[in-house]
């Protein structure tokens, strides 16, 4: 990882990142996480700015301005007036907490505004981290035992108590916190890694693991989790599977659906759902896990998984370059699959626009002199220090040698590349620095992937809406960005202020834009509260219907995370 | 691919693979495969013997002797007599006949043995390849649309016509075959490629492309298909997707369940289920098309699949050596995950007993000299052969010099490869040269993988069944080999005669050893009609309760595939 790179290829100069900021792990994350990990509010600052998707009305806009935290969250009963609460759903009283209290048996398993005053402990379960959903649960349960997850959803199931779901609370759709109501059912207690076999690479744990604890226990067997987040010292590997989390390492490593070998769960009956094999080929039957990975706790709650996890990487290598169009660009990720194979494990896309801004929000010098309309990020994890090396010197020569890439650098060590992954990273921050920033999380087949941006500018420039220098224009700029590799577009549309006519701009038509493409309208954030009016826009009223069929079958009663997903 | 090796280490050598075999091209499917493509019967030689499981009854026994292709195949509704027809089910009639054949149009696209003679022309679609399974069907349809699928089954659901889903009819469970006189919908005719980014690498495509065309189409763009078996000049990718196939590139590429990115299929009321994404990231509801992958055709037509190709390895090595004892085998799979890392592309475990038998069968020089208790094989693919050979080199000297691995040589050219390729895919022929052969394709963590080899030879010699010499007894010999890498076991018992007796000590006591390890009773080959009655040895009731439910919500006139599956 510490290898130099002097490539001279057509008298263009591969530079080495500029050293400039303090020094830091690699692990770009840590740096980027947990503020205070015992609050649930703002747990990591930057994944915050970056993964704030649009607001559905101008009730959020206020509340994504910098100043948010100084407010009060609102209910988002008062935010989504539309919605009313179920009246089948009964309210909770004294003999349903006896009962609960009784089962869980431990004080610390049961937090009780039911029967006195317990507001301030329940306002971290009830409020996500983003400030933007506030629910009004009285009850928080914690049990320890999926026996216990039965026999509380059970009860609940058999007396039309609505249910919430919660692990680490770090979603960012509002589908981890309750919308009126609605028990909290927190996974936190149930945190035992139960096995890890490192031949096999196979590891066994409790849904309430966190993601961070997984993933070190692993380092220390010398494998990785095949998942990594901004939110990993908060966010649970239950809630990482119920919410299909995508992250760093879905280029390299594949989606959770492929790696998830087992799960056990507990629907909405009581019943367990005991499929936690071990095994990488099991063909005796329907893969029923499956509706589960990416089901948002809307038909079970995930208790315990069993996921395939691939050995750790020797060598990682981050390089940094400018290119003169998205040709060029696709060209670029075209030859990295090629030459790099199977040690490519990051690619990324920041436009000029993105660079600039983040370059002008935080002062920190861009790691290339000249401009460029394009720029990749892209990072290798391999065996062989060496050989990574040279496939990543190859590829560059031949990028360079063949104009594909205008000028580049390579880190020479851990802080370099460190600071390469913060002009990725740092994006989401400086998007929102002059005001404010609608953003939307989106999937679009790569050829048409960037187009969207271009066609965003010129819609906000015809609307007479977007100005860099008048300040009397509410848009400030239209940035993209995003995991080239996924097809994953980050559009970030920057804004001096909320507007209701940039909102009205925008909406629906992002999203119809993203659907004549077939792409969808939540690459990897789920649908939670704030995207299920738009699943319309990504799935074909016979999809939508089908898995209504399945919430159907599976819980009746609609007791399992109401108001959301479908 | 054609670096030489010469390692001593420890005054260990490291010989080079005997080329004594004919040229072959490096492809060892190609070698096995397709004796006359255009006969259902026998396709590929070499894949018939390995992948045979073990008779459900002695009904079946003859049929697995070598003389077997000259028997006349028995109707599977005698071999399982207690299998009664459905009633429900109408019998076919003229003016079913003529609805299908307004419908599909063309003379070619039905074959009629209601209004006339066909019984010749019906049989390669009534038998499966390994002469097996044999069924009634009167009627074959060919549709070549989406929209004629699903007309098809909306008249057969609203007329309880029985269906039975048909790809290239290369299934090893007899799920590929009616049992009765169920209509077969055969695939063939929906050919089309419809698409291939070569950027992000999703291919698109009918479901009745042949895999191996499939492939070709994707090597022409320096792409793979992400499965590979060999049936691949017979088999059809929507059948793989439908049965989950396994095959030679899981260990590295991962399985359908994750590189499936979309799904057309037809339900059998005719709805047609349109989730052909064709986006890597798509977090928008549940992820019904899991239920297709692996269903076997039980809850609907799998028409077109989308699905995520890598890109094609440049360099490939083949290596084959002999370790002492099982936990030596281990050894060097952690050991060789560690060091080959991402380049590692199989990783193969041969019994000495598999190894002495595929010498005594064939005469085939083996390419140790001395035995050794177990024999590895291992493939690497990767993007740069210096890379490649630099590290694997390096592997073999570190688990030489360990003492971990005691032999072993390296193929310094395809034909090398080849033979040592042929080392393992040759023990399966080689296991029923002698009689015939009781064989199970299983999953088993790994720590336990081989014990059941040990378990059942112990299990043969009490029973009195196992000798070497006597001829008077049934058994030859126990073998176990298999795919280390995915812990799929096959268990090979060869004997000199099908014996009541020795079926009776085997069954259901391999079932319930790989119970009792939480294994799977099927790895890889799925249910069908073979497996279907032993589901409870892998799944709990619960869940097999579950998927019924599923089929019932699908299918609730049971026409999909009857008979079969759970």
């Amino acid at each position: 990882m510490s290898r130099l790179y002097r490539l001279l290829p057509a008298a263009r100069r591969l530079r080495i990142a500029n050293d400039t900021l303090q020094e830091a792990s690699f692990a770009r994350s840590s740096a980027a996480r947990i503020a205070a990990p015992t609050s649930p509010h703002i747990r990591w600052q930057h994944a915050q700015a970056e993964a704030t998707t649009s607001a559905a009305g101008a009730d959020h806009a206020p509340q994504e301005q910098p100043d948010r935290s100084q407010k009060q969250i609102k209910y988002t009963s008062e935010s989504y007036p539309n919605i009313q609460r179920d009246s089948r759903f009964k309210e909770l009283n004294s003999d349903d907490v006896k009962f609960f209290k009784d089962l869980l048996g431990s004080e610390s398993a049961v937090i009780d505004g039911v029967n006195q005053d317990a507001l301030s402990d329940l306002e971290g379960f009830n409020a996500d981290w983003m400030k933007k959903y506030r629910g009004k649960a009285k009850l928080v349960l914690k049990p320890d035992s999926t026996e216990q997850v039965s026999k509380i959803l059970k009860y609940c199931n058999d007396n039309l108590l609505a249910i919430n779901p919660q692990g680490g609370n770090t979603g960012l759709v509002g589908g981890s916190v309750p919308v009126f109501d609605e028990i909290i059912l927190n996974l936190s207690r149930m945190n035992k890694i139960r096995s890890f076999d490192d031949v096999a690479g196979v590891f066994v744990a409790d849904a309430g693991v966190i993601l961070e604890a997984a993933d070190n226990h692993l380092a220390e067997h010398g494998h990785i989790f095949p998942l990594d987040l901004g939110a990993k010292g908060s966010c649970q590997i239950g809630g990482n599977v119920a919410t299909n989390a995508g992250g760093l390492r879905l280029l390299r490593y594949g989606s959770m659906h492929g790696n998830i070998l087992g799960i056990e769960a507990v629907l909405p009956d009581g019943t367990i759902v005991d499929d936690l094999s071990k095994l990488r080929k099991n063909n005796t039957g329907y893969d029923l896990k499956q509706l589960f990975i990416g089901g948002e706790g809307t038909i079970g709650i995930i208790t315990a998984i069993s996921i395939l996890c691939p050995r750790r990487s020797q060598a990682v290598n981050v390089a940094y370059f400018g290119l003169e169009s998205y040709a060029k660009v696709q060209e670029a990720f075209k030859e990295a699959k090629h030459q790099l194979g199977e040690i490519l494990s990051a690619f990324e896309l920041m436009d000029h626009r993105s660079q600039a801004l983040y370059n002008k929000a935080t002062g920190a010098r861009l790691p290339l002199e000249a401009e460029h309309p394009f720029y990749c990020l892209i990072e290798t994890s391999g065996s062989n220090t060496d050989h990574d090396s040279e496939k990543l010197n190859a590829f560059l020569e031949h990028v360079m040698g063949e104009e594909i890439v205008s000028d580049g650098v390579v880190a020479e060590n851990e802080t370099q590349a460190q600071n390469l992954w913060q002009c990725r990273e740092g994006i989401s921050e400086a998007s929102q620095h002059f005001g404010g920033v609608y953003k939307y999380d989106l999937s679009i087949p790569l050829p048409e992937l960037y187009s969207l941006v271009d066609a965003c500018r010129d819609r906000m420039n015809e609307a007479g809406l977007l100005s860099a220098d008048d300040e009397s224009k509410p848009v400030l700029d239209v940035l993209g960005y995003g995991h080239m590799g996924d097809s994953n577009l980050h559009l970030n549309v920057s804004v001096r202020r909320y507007d209701k006519e940039v909102e009205k701009a925008l909406e629906p038509w992002v999203y119809e834009w993203v659907s004549k493409r077939s792409g969808s309208i939540s690459a990897e954030h789920g649908l939670g509260l704030a995207k299920k009016e738009f699943i319309g826009y990504s799935r074909s009223e016979t999809m939508v219907r089908l898995m209504k069929q399945i919430k159907q079958l599976y819980d009746p009663n609609g007791i399992m995370n109401p108001y959301k997903y479908i």
